[in-house]
């Protein structure tokens, strides 16, 4: 198998090759600008290593198909920043900011499309199931996106309309990797949906663990500020969480923190993080990020994977939710 | 086969059937809405026409494909008018304007995968031909936008560079109409070519005459305002060829009236027809539709359709080019 910084570099080397040096520069060059921008790669990632369990040769089937995902994820990036007016993505302006709005939208529009012409490299027989999978994951990403915003104006939600939420707007996507891979090295239906099911599971664990970073971060090592989402009052699992267990007694004062202003970030802060520990939410989340780790890895048990590819899944799924960004 | 009010009514049918009355409501209601609204329904119109030449039995698999353009092409509106801030489209608020950006955004968003939802209805064997029309279509409508702003800074574009930029953003889709019903009819590939040809002349003949309509409809039947694209100054053919043909001596006053501002749209109006007069403008125009429908009608002439059918093609194409709005 290939070692996680080989598909790093096949990644690398296959974003390079994707043709988008072309014209209206308008329209290109924010597509560009936005993919070499870099993050994570875990899509393309967890679809090359899930491939490569069970064929070893990556080739242009699989890689511009992984690559697809990441272009639809960089996409939804790029409309949700003009959303939600965010002028910073990854610790450079976003395409909205360094050009305008109506290059983001077009931009963006036209990343969505690009995304189908790269999975169009998947071998013919599969291409009525990868589509299938692709576009069911991709009307669920928006949906979830329009719960984000609906959520918003709502001060209650419940933890199981908040799963369900990043359930659709992070995880679906995960998980189509996941499965994305097997179905392309033509493994059987029922081993291609513990796939799913892999990458679902770890999608819920990857989502609470960027909520948990927010607040509990290493600042040295933390590419946003920390604190942000309790700044910006933003739905987050730990919010919902304290909402939950918050006592009758102190939610007065959970409502006084929430309604603080910007111009007393730091003591929002301080004052949130103090309202945690009262409950334990920290080591709440710790427990349910593990939960979801576990039933991950429960959900590779019986595929007939050997112990060294169970492993590999098993390094992916700890390399995301042991980050520190 | 099947008349022209027999398909409109099939596609009427067809739309209701489609399932938008889903959750969350904030991001289908709006889909539901500008679906409804209308328009000519020309992409599936043409699509269920080039399919009836050769199959008689229009059901899901040419019905759904077909409506997936029209869901594509009213995804184009949505978020050309946030681009153009324009608040009426046909008579009614656009989304933009009844909900909010972002909703625009969003709807739209999720319009173009549901285009291609409604695409995968077509037989398994013509799922990659359509595939690969649809998307290469789809890329050109994204670049025949970004040109279409980048034209707006530039006063003085060639006649060539303005149909490039209409066969993109207009004539492609209405080329790829047609090529679809026939793909899905399973007709040979020269025969589909040449339908796609005939879709693309008739594609810019028809987007001439709505540069046409602009200046000479009869407003007791035009939709919009006539005179709009002179007051806006907006790239037409209307205003290219008359840039072309504006002797030297008369430029001058061309600037002079294109700088009169919204308050005096009345006499920009008269004015600007005052130019187009001068140069016969009007007749231009006329010549030119008509070489693009002579040449629609003649990539057609030799694919093996008889007398009823060529007519058929005939009538839809005139139907095109002599409409009041």
């Amino acid at each position: 198998m290939y070692s996680d910084s080989e598909i790093l570099k096949i990644i690398k080397n296959g974003i390079s090759s994707l043709d988008l040096n072309k014209k209206p520069s308008g329209l290109y060059a924010p597509i560009e600008y936005i993919i070499s921008v870099g993050g994570k790669r875990i899509r393309p990632r967890l679809a090359l290593l899930t491939y490569n369990l069970f064929c070893s040769n990556i080739d242009e089937k699989i890689i511009y198909p992984a690559l697809a995902l990441e272009i639809f994820h960089a996409y939804t990036l790029v409309h949700d920043d003009i959303m939600d007016k965010s002028d910073r993505r990854r610790g450079q302006l976003t395409i909205h900011k360094k050009w305008n709005e109506n290059t983001a939208i077009l931009s963006g529009d036209v990343m969505s499309i690009l995304a189908y012409k790269y999975l169009a490299y998947v071998p013919e027989e599969r291409l009525s199931d990868v589509y299938s999978l692709f576009t069911d994951t991709a009307i669920k990403v928006c949906e979830g996106q329009q719960y984000d915003m609906d959520f918003e104006k709502d001060p209650a939600i419940t933890m199981e309309e908040y799963k369900d939420m990043i359930g659709k707007k992070t995880a679906v996507l995960i998980a189509c990797a996941a499965k994305l891979g097997a179905i392309i090295a033509g493994v059987e239906d029922k081993v291609a949906q513990a796939l799913y099911i892999f990458g679902y599971q770890l999608g819920m664990a990857f989502q609470i663990t960027d909520d948990y970073l927010d607040v509990y971060a290493d600042p040295n090592f933390f590419g946003k500020n920390v604190g942000e989402d309790i700044v910006d009052n933003k739905k987050s699992w730990m919010q919902v969480e304290t909402l939950r267990y918050t006592e009758e007694s102190d939610k007065k004062r959970l409502f006084e923190i929430m309604s603080m202003s910007r111009d007393e970030a730091e003591a929002k802060i301080l004052a949130m993080k103090e309202m945690y520990a009262k409950i334990g939410i920290k080591e709440h989340a710790e427990k349910e990020i593990k939960k979801y780790y576990i039933s991950a890895m429960k959900s590779v048990e019986d595929i007939g994977l050997d112990e060294e590819k169970i492993n590999r899944l098993k390094n992916f799924a700890e390399m995301l939710i042991t980050r520190k960004n």
